[in-house]
Parts: C-alpha cells; structure tokens; sequence
C-alpha cells in the first residue's frame, strides 16, 4: 500500500474504519494531537499497541470507549497468544462495560453468563420475596424452591440481625514485649478508644469504629477493628479507616512498625474460628416452625428423622471432619448463589456461609434454625451496581443505600439470606433423610441427563 | 371478545401470536391434544398458567423453546409478585438455555454477567497461559496480572499435583459400638476393600475408589470414600459409587442403617481440618523463585520485607485468628474468579482456595510457594459447558475430556490454578509491604472512583 503524503488535519479528522491503514507516524501524531486513539480504525490502534505506544489495559481510554476498548484487547489477546477461536465464543457485546472500567475489573475481554433462578415466593418477617439465585449447580434451586414453599406455607421465616460490625485485623510489630503489652493497654483504655475513633470515623461519612479487640503474640500485635459501615459490606472502608487509626496510634507509640494493613486476624475470605465466635459483617439468625403435615407432605420425610440425622451430620459429623463454622448441610449453596447474583463479593463465601443449622421436635412438629456470625454483604460498593446485579437487588427491594436509615438495605439483604438458607438446609436435609439425593443429581445435574425428567425435580430434590 | 364455535382443527392449527386470545378450554384441547403448549400465544399459555394447567416451572418443556420458556417465566413472576421494572433490567435473550435445562439451573428467569479480565501471559511448567478471572472486584485482575509479569519474567512457575481424590462421607448407624466397630474393621481390611471398590467402581466409566477413611464416633461410623474422578470435579459421581458401595457394606451389617449420604465427613462447601490434612480433589503445589531485581522493580518491595510480613501475616496472623487452612493473603479471590469463569461450582471454594503460601530467602532472591491440598475441579460436568464457561476453559487447552488420558485436563486446570494464586499472593503481599493497598483500592474499586486514574492500576496493585 503506498502511503502518500497528509497534512496533519487530514490525518486527524479521519475516522473511517474502512480506509487506507496510516503509517505509525501519521497515527501517533493524531494519538499525541488529540490524546486520544478515538479517530483511528482499529488496525491503526492495533498498530500502536504492538509498537508499545499504548498499552493494552488502558485500551477503554484510550479510545474513548468501553466496548471499542474491550473488542480491541481481545484482538491483541487472539493474536499474541493464538486464541481467536476461543475468544470467539466468549460473549462481550451489548454489555454497559462503563460501569465496571475503574470500578470492577481491569484487562476486561467480555463476560461470563450465570443462570439465574427463581426460589419463591419465601415469606420472611411477614414479606413475600422472590429470590433470585445465580448458579450452575443443578437441583439447586428447585431443591431452595421446595424449601420455600414447605416454609412460606406455614407461615412463614423469622429472622434477626443480632450484631453488625465489618473488620480489619492489622499486624504490627514492636522492639519488645514491653512496648507491645503497654500500647495493648492503652488502645484496652476507653478513652484512647475515643482518640482512635475519631481518626476512623473521619474518613467516611457511613464507617463508624464499634470495637477494639487487641492480641498480643510475641512482640507483635494483631487489632482487629470492627466499625459499622451502612449499606456497604465496608472491606474498603475498614481498610481506610484502619489506616488512618494506625497514623494516630503510631503517634503514640513510635517504635511501632506497620507490617501489613491486614494480617489475617480480620480474617477476611480465610476460614478463622475468630469470625465464628466473634462475628464478621451481619450476625444473623433465622427460624421456623413447620408443622408435621408439611414435612411428610411436602419435604417426604418426618420430623423424628430430620432431628436424628441434623444431629448426626451437622453436630457429629462436622465435629468429625475438625470443622469450625461448618455445622451445617450447604449454607454456602446458597449464599453462593445469591452473592453472584446480587454483586456481592463471592470469594467471602468462605465465612459467609458459616452457619450451624439445628432441627429439634416441637410437640409434634418441627423446629428449625439458622445461625450465620458472619455474612459479609452490602448493597452499595462491589458489584451491586452493574446492571443484571442490581436488578436482582431490586426484585429483593434492597437496591443501593437505604433512603431513611443506613444500614437498613443491607441488613434486609442479610435477613433474606439467612431464610433462604435456611429453607435450602431443610429441603437438602429432608432429600437426604429421605435418601433422595442420587437420584434427583443423575436427573437433573448431568450434561448427558434425558431433558424429559424435569418434572419430578422439585419432589426429589437434591444435593 | 365474542368466541365464535371452531373445529379441533382449526384451534390446533393457529401459532399466530396476534391472533384472538383462546378460550382456556380451547386452549386445554390444544395443549392436550398436542402434548405441547408451542401453538399457543404468550397470552394464552400464562392463562393455563393461571388456571394452573401448567406448572411454571415446566415452561421450556411445555413451549418446547427454552428462551421462549424463559420469558414467560418472567411474565408470571412479574405480575404476580409486582416485578415488572425490576425484571426489565435483567438480561435473558440471546443466551442458549438448551444447555442450561435439565443440567445447571431451574426456574430460570434470565442470566447475571459478570466481566471477564486477563492476567497473563503466565509461564506455568513452561507454557504460556492467559489466564481468564471473572470478578466484580476491582484490582483483582490488575494485581494478578502484576504478579504474572513478575513470574513469567523470570522463568515462571513450576508446579506438581501430588494426590488427587475426590470424596463423600456418609454417616451410618449401628445397633452397638460391638457391630459399629466390628464394621469397622472389616472396612479396614483390604480385601474387603475390594468388595467395596468393585461396586463403586461399576456406577461409572471413569471413578476409581482409592481409599477409606473410617472414623467412629459411639455407635455411628463416618466413611470418607476417596475416588479418582477423571476429568470431572466428581462430587456427583461420588455420591453414586457411596450409595452402591453402602448397599454392598449394609448386605454384610443387617443392623447397618444408613442416616445420611452425605454426614459431613466429606467435607463439600465447609470448613473443615479433614480436608486441609487428607486432602480432597487435587493436591497441588506451586513454587518460583523470583529474583531481587524484579522484587524491587516491579513488586515495588524487597525480599526481606516479604518473608518478615508473610511470617507475621499467613503463619502468625492465621494462628493468631484461628485458621485451618486459611495460611495465606487471598487464595479465595483467585480460585473464586477462576471458577465462575470456568464454570466450576463457586461455593466450593470455601474448601477449594486452603492455601499456604511460603516465603524464603534464597540467597539474594526469593523463593515462593503454594500449596493447595483440597482444590475441587473438573473440566467436565457442572457448568463447564455454558457457552462463555467452555470458551475460558479452551482458552486455556484444558476444555472438556483430555483425549488421551483422562483427568489430565483437570490436572492441568489444577496447576494452571495454583500458579495464578501465587501470582495473586506474591503481587498483594508485596502491595501489603509497600503499604499501598489502601491507595489501589480507593483508586479502582469504589463506584465513585475517577475514571482517569487507571494508568497506575498495576503499580498500586491492591487487596
Ligand atoms: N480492600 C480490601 O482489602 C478488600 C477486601 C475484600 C473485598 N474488597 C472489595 O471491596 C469492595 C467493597 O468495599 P466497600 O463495601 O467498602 O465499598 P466501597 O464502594 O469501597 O465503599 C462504599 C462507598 O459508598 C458510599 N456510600 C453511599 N451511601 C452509603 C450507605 N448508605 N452506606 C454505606 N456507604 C455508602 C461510601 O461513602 P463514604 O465515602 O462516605 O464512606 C463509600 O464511598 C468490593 O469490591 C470488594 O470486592 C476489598
Ligand atoms: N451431588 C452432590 O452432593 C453435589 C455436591 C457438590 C456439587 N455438586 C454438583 O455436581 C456437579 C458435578 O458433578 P460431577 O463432577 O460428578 O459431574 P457429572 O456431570 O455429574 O459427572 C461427570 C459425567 O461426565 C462423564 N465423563 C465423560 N468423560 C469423562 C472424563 N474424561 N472424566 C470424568 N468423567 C467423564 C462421566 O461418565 P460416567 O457416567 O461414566 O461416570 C459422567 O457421566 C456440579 O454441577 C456440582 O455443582 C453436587
């Protein structure tokens, strides 16, 4: 192709993505012009990237575009690495990617579709909702649905949150024991509290400092910082304000040395007997009373059995498996499900879904209850803004912050979370005691399963 | 709407979806006639709906077109919970919910998306990976990509799986302790195991039982069958080879009875020591050493700095905070996002991401490692086939069965995992270190960051 001599003005106002290919000079000088790439096609911004000029993970920007952006990176990402036809099949189009750029994810190459189901209507607190659940686990929610409506039949969940704090546990070092236990004596005081507090809760309107709990090993310290944060699940926020309370500690103690912002002791996505016993986000409790019909009716079992093996899988067995957190069937099936849906952080799973699910006979029917100390969740901040995630909040009528109270949204989100577990604990409890869990699996689970089967799926139930 | 008399025929033949709405007798004779409610108009199916002819969950079959199911669905949820807006909102055309049905979800009303980025290229036993994380967490990707560049610039990371076996552990009840542990001890004794292994073994093609764990609390026995599972995660595939293993064990133990298929011995979705000790699913391990140049350079740290916070933080802080299996800064974040994006079942990564990551001086330079005891993955089964899921497990070479040997698609998706988690420890401990999490954060993971800071998205690198 021969190149023929441009002004500088020809070269800028075009942006035909169907003309002759401009040499990298002639590209760079419309790039530097006009700090943008907008205006060149995309061979020609293709071009610059090769010749390092712009980097891939600043593509968006760099044309001015999000969905430009990402459709170019995964130019670059087939060719270098071989992947056209890979990349082909990963959906990227037709998706509003200004609302993650900056916000949720870097080096974006397109999405990934999750199916959403329907577990509903669930009655919680006097309400009807209907939950949405994002899940490839087949069985899953006609397993929750079934739970559900055996729950909202009878009147339905109840549910409290009993305490709210999110948590950052810093590590810092001392010269010695001495200075260690002198500072864990001074932050113990209420007073230095009030000091400490000051500095956290200057860094966000929502964040406010709740507690203080100092452990000392060696000439180490870990704090762990809990503080209410509104209607953000508030990782962040404590993170900020943590690092702000640190500055104003240091000033009183200046052989303290700041090793890491988080030292496990938050512990935040690690399983940890700390948020079990001490809480970590909402603690919350859910319970119901079913009555025999609607066991043996609805979940296929009777309440003498549920009782029998909850004690023996979820109190013994865990006990047998050295588990702390776990007492439970698949809390963590459905808190999955709902944080992917909703935009909540999945990886926190790990100690959102403790949770100790107890069944006793009462009278003749069945009392059930779960107990969750730490359901790291928000409606605000994450993923709750991005567009299938919010609505799913929106049909929870929990969507962003709270109008009146802070805090309100987020806690409502919670107290939701924990009836719908609980309604997946007792149709996975009553599928197991009634020795339906293979079969309903084999039929409803498997790539290779007869698609005619689908009838029977709720009855069978599963995990 | 005056109905006029039609003949059978005449009803049956419409599929105008404009036409005159049907009486619902009308309607029944077609749907009854046909065995399929395909002819109707949209109108006229949510009436059956109402009058409860057809059960909403069976509307894919009964329409005989998954995403025209789909949308009624949400028509029906829509009104009779007052969800119109809402629902509007979420996303449910132009997606394949052939693949869906009957395999991943029920009551499905649409999909969530979640973005895609890349960190790559990462050098992983000598071959290039890009490696695809679908996350709403802002850094995430950058951070990993950050220590991907690290590694691969100086020979990438090497790593091993030594153990691979998935498990399920039912809970069984006896007459005595005198049965109990007499059952026990025939369990125990090798031949017969193979009694045992020859039932497991026939219920697939592919799962092989390996081992027994046989643990006794009072008169009940907690059995952790351990099955190689091929190519697929396994957990399915487990719980039948128990169910026909325990059939055979209960012909020898009349007095055997069987509570629960799954007593939590196994452990899936839970916290638990059995798994961090005994292994479940893939044993992997991960190393690297990283020279001080690229420590400095590009993790912005130094070595001595590294190994002192990765003591105080991932073996001080876990101690300090409780952990069995939580010795690490976020393995949850890099196996969560792997996962959705490889369509794995996400709650398992409460078990999947235990992780102890290690830090040395080696001579000047450092020397890294992960090591992962319980990762359950499969490139077969679960969502792996969804269209985005198969096309981020192409990307990496590992989709669907390995042609050859099967289970060495999982092996590798295993490795390919745990040398991305030391790509993601290694950039957010250095982060941690040089004390920029705060900054990383507040620049690109807040819904009011400013658009324009994510030049140094990298640099800052975040948890
Ligand atoms: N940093 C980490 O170590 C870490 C760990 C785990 C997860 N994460 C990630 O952290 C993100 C969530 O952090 P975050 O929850 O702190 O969210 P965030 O989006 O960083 O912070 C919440 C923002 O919303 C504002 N806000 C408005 N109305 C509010 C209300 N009613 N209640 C509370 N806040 C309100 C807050 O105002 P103010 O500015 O006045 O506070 C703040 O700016 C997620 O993406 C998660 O994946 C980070
Ligand atoms: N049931 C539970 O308690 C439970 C618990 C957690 C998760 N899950 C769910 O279980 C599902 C995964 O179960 P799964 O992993 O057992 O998958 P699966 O899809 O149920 O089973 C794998 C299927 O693939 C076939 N296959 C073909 N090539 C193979 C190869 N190379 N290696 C292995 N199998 C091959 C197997 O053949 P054969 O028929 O010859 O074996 C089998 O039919 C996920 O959806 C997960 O969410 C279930």
């Amino acid at each position: 192709m021969i190149q023929t001599e441009k002004a500088d003005s020809d070269i800028i106002v075009s942006d035909n993505n169907n003309m002759e290919i401009r040499t990298i000079d002639e590209c760079l000088i419309v790039y530097k012009t006009q700090k943008s790439a907008e205006k060149l096609n995309d061979e020609e911004v293709l071009m610059l990237v090769k010749s390092n000029h712009i980097k891939p993970y600043m593509l968006e920007k760099c044309v001015n575009n999000p969905e430009r952006g990402v459709g170019l990176r995964r130019k670059v990402i087939a060719e270098e690495s071989n992947l056209t036809e890979a990349l082909i099949k990963l959906p990227y189009t037709g998706y509003d990617y200004s609302k993650v750029l900056g916000t949720n994810c870097e080096n974006v190459i397109g999405y990934v579709a999750v199916p959403v189901g329907i577990a509903g209507p669930l009655l919680v607190d006097d309400v009807f909702y209907q939950v949405p659940m994002a899940t490839t686990e087949g069985c899953l929610v006609a397993s929750t649905n079934r739970g559900c409506r055996a729950l909202t039949s009878c009147g339905g969940v109840i549910t409290r949150v009993v305490d709210d704090g999110m948590t950052r546990g810093p590590v810092v070092r001392f010269s010695s024991v001495t200075t260690a236990s002198e500072a864990k004596l001074w932050m113990d005081n209420p007073d230095n509290f009030k000091i400490i507090k000051s500095a956290f809760d200057s860094t966000s309107r929502f964040a406010r400092l709740t507690k203080l709990l100092v452990r000392i090993a060696g000439r180490h310290l870990f704090i762990r910082f809990t503080a209410f944060t509104g209607d953000a699940m508030g990782m962040n926020m404590l993170s900020k304000g943590t690092e702000e309370s640190l500055k104003i500690i240091g000033g009183f103690f200046p052989d303290m040395e700041i090793l890491s912002l988080s030292g496990n002791f938050c512990s935040d996505k690690k399983p940890a007997a700390v948020n079990w016993i001490e809480g970590r986000g909402k603690y919350v409790v859910s319970e119901a009373i079913v009555p025999s019909k609607i066991v043996t009716d609805v979940l296929k079992t009777t309440v003498a059995s549920l009782v029998d093996v909850n004690i023996s899988k979820n109190l013994m067995g865990s006990a047998i498996a050295g588990s702390i957190g776990g007492n439970n069937a698949h809390a963590a099936n459905i808190v999955t499900a709902i944080y992917i849906a909703t935009g909540q952080d999945p990886a926190q799973n790990v100690a959102s879904s403790n949770c100790m699910t107890l069944m006793e006979a009462f009278g003749d029917d069945l009392y059930v209850s779960c107990t969750m100390p730490s359901v790291e969740i928000g409606t605000v901040g994450g993923g709750t803004a991005l567009p299938g995630q919010s609505a799913c909040l929106e049909m929870l009528g929990v969507r962003g912050p709270h109008s009146q109270t802070p805090g309100d949204n987020a806690k409502r989100l919670a107290r939701i979370l924990c009836a719908t577990v609980l309604a997946g604990e007792l149709s996975l409890m009553s599928a197991l005691t009634a020795g339906h869990l293979v079969q309903s699996h084999m039929a409803h689970n498997r790539s290779s399963a007869p698609r005619n089967a689908i009838q029977n799926v709720e009855s069978k139930s599963c995990k």
